[in-house]
């Protein structure tokens, strides 16, 4: 057996040394070279090579690099290979850092002062205090539920909503389709971190949005294809957003001839709220083999094939 | 006696009727009506009128409405007559999040990603992570020791640095001239929260800006007076700073045709990192103004003359 990465240049050197020590007995292999081909039993990569099956007829685990696997083409991952999904502290600790300044930059109007700057303006805008901003958290799981925690720390008022039902100290819970209207209704700031699947895909959309408080403003952290753009501009022509921050577009990079990239009620950071951490996710992805190896065959970042995520 | 207000109408709504229902026996006027001028005894304001002593012969304290005093004409205030400055909790939370958000902006590039957005780029920037990053607080004071604490909790390395030493768990303390080399050269984020006296006019010079790391970043949200703005655009230009945040200017509001609302590298915000709240400042000025009466003459938000804040 043997352990294949397909991935950059500065994983392949940290995870090969760390690997190379803690598991001398595991051949740890950096694409294109992959041994013998039979005896690949781990895969690590953001997307699986084609014809995977045939390729490695012997794979058991395929690990993402990242935290989702919507990039993941699933009907051509046979069922029996376990998919693990990237959960480590660094993936986190760059989305509460990520989303903390997102939620900053539109709790104190900054949008407003960056077009203000561009006409020379100087006119302060009044802003309410933390604990009187009420902001909604879409997707509570390894990443929504940190920063949940991490906002409603430093001030402000939190609900948190998803498939199931998650439960963080002094934030407000809703869960499934009957209590979305509910929680739509008091994120005035509305923070998306759901998982892409075919039930969240355009769930940020003209009818999500007109449930928002009138002139609430929106943050994209997850996926591109979760937002409807054209709903989006519409709904900040209307009055109905008055701002919002994408971290993600659908497709990345976000072509030239965007109509985003020019309004001014919209910032654009390039994909980069968060990333895995090479140090950290090593030591995770370490433990996890390791645990494998052992027999174990439950973990909480294993992917369900029927929940897609 | 009397408690005279020179200040906004909110204020003057909310504190007078904080004042008429706790302290009834106090009569509290409100500015241009004074009562008996012999009568006022305290004031509350942000500049104090003209021929103060000749207007209010018996005035025993003035209250500032901020958290500086620099404002004030020190010369035309009688020394027997006790300055306090505004310290209350709404107000430092202001600064703690304001400076927050410019130090998560900065950390992550955001006036890069600002630039690349007006030129329709995609493109990321490797960030390092908070434990890497060094912080340094200029000013250790009733705001400088909250947000130093703060930042730390956020995961930076923070220094900080006043005139005397100002102990906070977690942050490296500098103090004094002898020592203000060595947290320089710490600090690749400096924040500028010192009070605005002639020791400190002119502080962020050339001098001082060139014994920062390479390529650092400054944020100001004390004084636009403790910024040499040529200086300032003499760094960026050089390389020696990447980026600055200025929330004041010297004078304010920053005149249309200066250079620093073009400049791509600074960011600008109208002097809003943070006001007093209504709500909380005046139990803070109710609360002083009761301990007074009661013959207490010592407060910790009190002006030392000698020092100019």
């Amino acid at each position: 057996m043997s352990f294949l990465l397909k991935s950059t240049k500065e994983r392949a050197d940290v995870w090969g040394k760390l690997f190379r020590r803690e598991l001398p007995d595991l051949p740890f292999h950096v694409w294109p070279e992959t041994g013998n081909p039979e005896d690949v039993q781990f895969l690590v990569t953001w997307e699986p090579p084609p014809d995977l099956l045939t390729s490695f007829p012997n794979l058991e685990v395929i690990f993402s690099v990242g935290a989702g696997v919507d990039q993941f083409d699933m009907t051509g991952i046979p069922d029996h290979v376990m998919i693990i999904r990237m959960i480590e502290p660094g993936l986190t600790e760059g989305m509460v850092e990520y989303v903390n300044w997102a939620v900053l930059t539109l709790h104190r109007d900054i949008l407003t002062y960056i077009r203000q700057q561009r006409q020379h303006e100087w006119k302060p805008v009044h802003n309410k205090i933390a604990s009187d901003r009420r902001v909604g958290i879409m997707g509570m799981g390894t990443l929504g539920s940190p920063v949940a925690s991490a906002l409603t720390k430093a001030g402000f008022r939190c609900s948190g909503w998803s498939r199931s039902r998650h439960e963080v100290e002094g934030v407000t819970s809703y869960a499934g389709p009957d209590e979305l209207d509910a929680f739509l209704a008091v994120s005035e700031i509305l923070i998306c971190l759901l998982p892409l699947t075919d039930a969240t895909r355009g769930i940020l959309n003209a009818g999500l949005l007109s449930r928002l408080p009138k002139g609430a403003q929106i943050i994209n952290a997850a996926r591109g294809a979760h937002l409807i753009v054209p709903d989006l501009i519409a709904a900040l022509d209307s009055g109905q957003l008055s701002a919002a921050i994408l971290d993600v577009t659908s497709p990345e990079p976000l072509p030239a001839d965007s109509p985003l990239w020019d309004d001014a009620r919209v910032l654009i950071t390039p994909h980069v709220a968060s990333i895995s951490q090479t140090e950290t996710a090593g030591r995770v992805l370490l433990d996890t083999v390791r645990r494998y190896l052992a027999g174990e065959r439950h973990f909480p970042s294993m992917v369900d094939r029927s929940k897609g995520y």
